[in-house]
């Protein structure tokens, strides 16, 4: 297989949009921007060894690669549109093509996103998505519009999918364990294939001051709202949200660390004023995930844990950093 | 330097436009669309080894790896606006980086684009850009307007990348060579820092009937647009531009391979009716590029090259595909 028909087999698998002009297969695509609205555009990239283990599956390589651009989207409030995609390879096993496109193109097709070009290129496996969305200005979810006394929410439970990847790296979570207990499929599935929350930031448009996604721990994601914003966050641990697997892998204080330090959850973490209490609920309703309100925000700096008896927690690692020596 | 370290030392170096309501730091950035024009967007990626020689310098690295994608938007009359992007890094070396950072914005700045985002990982070097820029609908230079009768058209000298190439392989271009040798130095910016020709790009809108970019190879590539465009290129050799470098190291018969079927110069192929043979001339003049008629379009199909003689001529290989097994 060679690169062009490696692209022909891509390219004929894109849904159709009404707002693209023209598609893969020419220089540039050409695509017709909606009226009133600003342009969203995020990159992202995973890299075999880093990013996933080597022995993810590709359906859920090309499921991931999509997914945590399609987060960055929904923490900016904007409707996904197009995205670009390129795709390093080895090699050109059309096997291991056919099923990354399978889980790339399942979740393009269930968001709404279409692939409007890339690059196919042969080196070790990598992939880097640039996604792209439209939200009206002033409806925007920055992460610098956030206000004292604003609450904090949180969507999902963030945590269970730095315990997947645990039970991974402890050989717990192979196929055979999980056909016998489908509490470990269903951690299998949040570490392999995050649901990028766009119904909830569509939802949230008007209603949330601030968001971001959970992808290096809810403590530092939230730690950059805090730090554009000017504000100091007060999170209280008992309110954070517990699984069944969480409480069965992960009980009471062990899994706190995972809670507000695990990373690749895609959640959304975002503030709303304390008067939007109810509309917040609302807003997760009608895009069917839950929420919960995990504290509030005040004047200062930082991001500060108390634990149920009211005492500080300090974590005891920060967020995945990639350059990090330590 | 931490991940965040490296992402502020590039964020501090992006110009400024009026556009860009929110640059890098959140989740996306904020992109205002001019009115009435359609988004036409690219994406093209280098890889360590595979694209560049691993010995290239890091300036020239950097500027190569946004060249190939503005080239893009040139070949379809776009003018740049924004771009991603996904920098992966064996390690994070400041000195490089800098020396990177240096050819990236050297050429972002001359050509008006500036970097709204992206991601830098750990791992082997690569580096994708996904570029973004602005067309009227109606005056994109897309692949398959071209008319049977067309002229035929190419900018610069092709084959001037593929001879710096070769005789980097050989050993030929080195630093001592280029000092003694001045046609050596400019070969090697033709191989190492190609200019991308937007300005011709932007000119030949309303004027060109199609265009493409001459990435794999001249004869390659005007192949793309006659497929599209449903039409034969009969083209004459003794019509392509020779250059000091070539007359000098690859005389007469030797350069053909190079001139029709060497990759990487990055010029801009395209047709425009023999009627508008004038105002091409004129609008590369008003980009400072020279350009040369070559050729012209008729029924059928494929590539053809005439010698000087008017007999039919064979090139000897196709352009240079990344996943091709021979």
């Amino acid at each position: 297989m060679d690169e062009f028909s490696l692209i022909e087999r891509i390219a004929a698998r894109t849904a159709a949009r009404a707002d693209i002009m023209l598609g893969i297969g020419d220089d540039c695509a050409l695509l017709a921007p909606p009226a009133g609205q600003v342009l969203a555009v995020t990159a992202d990239t995973l890299n075999a060894g880093v990013h996933f283990p080597l022995e993810t599956p590709a359906f859920d390589i090309g499921w991931k690669t999509l997914a945590v651009n399609l987060s960055d989207l929904a923490a900016m409030g904007a409707r996904p549109a197009w995205c670009t995609l390129a795709l390093s390879l080895p090699d050109s096993d059309p096997v291991w093509l056919e099923a990354f496109a399978d889980g790339l193109f399942a979740l393009a097709d269930a968001a709404g996103i279409t692939l409007v070009g890339g690059d196919t290129t042969r080196g070790p496996l990598s992939l880097s998505v640039t996604a792209m969305g439209w939200v009206p200005a002033t409806q925007a979810l920055r992460r610098d519009g956030a206000c004292a006394g604003d609450q904090v929410w949180v969507s999902g439970v963030p945590g269970e999918a730095a315990l997947a990847l645990a039970l991974w790296q402890q050989g717990r979570l192979d196929v055979a364990a999980e056909q016998a207990d489908p509490l470990l499929e269903t951690l299998r599935q949040r570490l392999l294939r995050p649901s990028p929350r766009n119904a909830l930031g569509l939802a949230l448009r008007g209603i949330a001051s601030a968001a971001i996604d959970v992808s290096d721990g809810l403590g530092a994601d939230l730690g950059h709202v805090c730090q554009r914003s000017g504000l100091a966050a007060q999170l209280q641990l008992a309110a954070l949200p517990v699984s069944p697997a969480l409480a069965r892998f992960a009980a009471g204080e062990q899994a706190w660390p995972l809670q507000t330090g695990g990373g690749d959850d895609y959640e959304l973490c975002f503030s709303a004023p304390a008067a939007a209490h109810d509309r917040v609920l609302a807003a997760a309703a009608s895009a069917g995930v839950a929420v919960h309100c995990i504290g509030r925000l005040q004047a200062g700096q930082g991001v500060h844990w108390q634990d149920p008896a009211g005492r500080p927690w300090l974590p005891p690692r920060r967020g995945y950093d990639h350059f990090a020596s330590a």
